[in-house]
């Protein structure tokens, strides 16, 4: 049981994670909005036979189909990232293959037909490149990708063609959010090619000083360069991040009040809302990032945001629970989660 | 070390204290306003003298000169009602006597000439009412009043004329306040010839939900009359804030929910302002009435009111703070004082 989002990653104190995502097509069949429900389940048989083969150690891969799934197990996949909530629609005919540390998780009939999606803890974009790298070569032995030597890979939506790659990292910017600097952020970003979102990608709101930078431009550009125009844009993000922490927290005495607050709003809460939790968690990521916060790790804390959105808090309690029912196990869950932290 | 406020006493889950004052004049002296520098030096001659044989077994009475004291600990006298706001202002030939216990206060050179205060945690009007008579006892013994036949006792305010007594109850309403009754309480009440008011008497607003009724009346009625009614009025607003809070909070886990969050800041805050706490604590002590609240005690919240007043925080820190140091100060002498609570 070591979750990839238990594990240690190169500067895991603002950065979340990284994720490398790879859109790929088989030639011999059409573009999943137009495959008929057998060529859909000729597509998953291909994928299953493919990674027959693949060797990665302990960390076996799972076939799941999406629709042995519930809806909240389904919706909790998408708490985690592990699956995108396109993916969790419509379960017929959608194969998920999910590694056991869960950092590997392939989905076969997304809106392309194969999604490898590579996470990592912390920022290890070369390594989680490497691994997609692999799934990748193993899959192109036996299969036909769709590819054109002119455009590169062909996918279902032209802002993936090429080398159909999304590097993405997840940072914890909660003092260029105080300072308001995202939208003065996003628009230097949006100028070398990547962008910045909120937590569920395009479109939504940040959640706990959470945003994405990836890379925007897939065409007329290497894998390699994208993910290196990515890194040291996250570096200089980082840089900004802790030179805004000094500026934002002038004294030491008042962000720590904050942070203890937070811990103690967290270790006592009988009833709290997802929304809540997220902002207060927010708050103890910085204490454990500024080495206010004893007894509880950023680990700690990656483990515990899977457990507390609703999916994963109804699939915990196996049943539908009442958005009371939910604001209360989530507190308990954090009471218990949290009740060695702040202790020396 | 047994302070008054330490003891049990009836109903002290919504009474926190009862205080019973006399007001006495001497009528070979002038009233205080009029009286010269020697006068005064007379005056506290003349009560230190007449106290020397009281009997009050452990409970032993200290003489203290008022100027004898600083800004800080007169402050703090203030925060603990043992002397008045008035009392503290120009210390020249103003004398405290105060018993080991702190129960028993008696302010020589106060808008009267004596003001003889006893209090008592709980609801127990008549156990300070009789500590009272007995200091009034031996006084009259040796001092001769200023009493007049048909009008009583007489003082430097006529709304004191006749027994000079004032019986005032100080109450935690939580419930009745957020329901909005407490004008309507003070329209019945003020009918019965009592009195509602914020913490620190006339004027002043409510901390932390607590309320003192008392009686208005001095003339033409008995003490006894005057305690028993305000007794029985005292005893139906307990009967109403309970009922009040079934209705205010009628599920419990909300109830319970604003209670532990109470705690999780008092237990990490690093700063926190006079205001927040006693708001804080108000809900301390709603937690600890209502059961919901193990490891804390109505005593022990009692005690800690009294620590955390900016005069008591500078005493006790033998130094002016400033008000950020103060709430610095403040949230380190909850956080110590708290330790326990909320624990089985």
């Amino acid at each position: 049981m070591s979750k990839w989002y238990l594990n240690p990653g190169s500067n895991d104190d603002i950065v979340l994670s990284t994720r490398i995502r790879l859109a790929r097509n088989l030639s011999s069949l059409p573009f999943q909005s137009r495959m008929t429900p057998e060529q859909k389940k000729e597509l998953c048989q291909k994928v299953r036979a493919a990674l027959q083969g693949v060797n990665l150690g302990d960390n076996k891969l799972s076939f799941i189909e999406m629709n042995s799934l519930s809806d909240t197990q389904r919706l909790a996949l998408v708490e985690t990232h592990t699956i995108s909530p396109e993916f969790m629609d419509s379960p017929e005919n959608k194969l998920l293959v999910l590694s056991k540390d869960e950092d590997i998780s392939i989905m076969v009939g997304e809106e392309d037909h194969i999604r490898i999606q590579v996470m990592r803890s912390g920022l290890e974009l070369n390594d989680a490149l490497k691994t997609a790298d692999l799934l990748d070569n193993v899959l192109d032995e036996t299969l036909d990708y769709a590819f054109s030597e002119q455009l590169g890979f062909l996918t279902a939506c032209p802002t993936n063609l090429g080398t159909g790659l999304r590097a993405s990292v997840m940072l914890h910017l909660p003092a260029l959010e105080q300072a308001g600097a995202i939208n003065q952020l996003a628009s230097t970003i949006s100028k070398l090619g990547l962008t910045i979102r909120g937590t569920y990608g395009e479109g939504s709101d940040a959640k706990g000083a959470q945003y994405q930078i990836s890379n925007q431009i897939t065409l007329g550009i290497s894998e390699e360069m994208a993910v290196q125009n990515l890194q040291s844009m996250v570096e200089q993000v980082i840089a900004q991040e802790k030179n805004a922490r000094k500026a934002v927290w002038p004294q030491p005495m008042r962000l720590e009040d904050i942070v203890w607050r937070s811990l103690g709003l967290l270790q006592n809460a009988r009833m709290i809302s997802g929304k809540e939790a997220e902002e207060l968690l927010s708050y103890l990521r910085l204490g454990v990032s500024m080495g206010i916060l004893p007894g509880v790790t950023v680990q700690t804390l990656n483990g515990l945001s899977t457990k507390i959105g609703a999916g994963a808090l109804c699939r915990d309690s196996k049943k539908n629970l009442s958005p009371d029912e939910r604001d209360e196990k989530r507190a308990a869950v954090l009471r218990q989660e949290l009740q060695t932290a702040g202790r020396t």
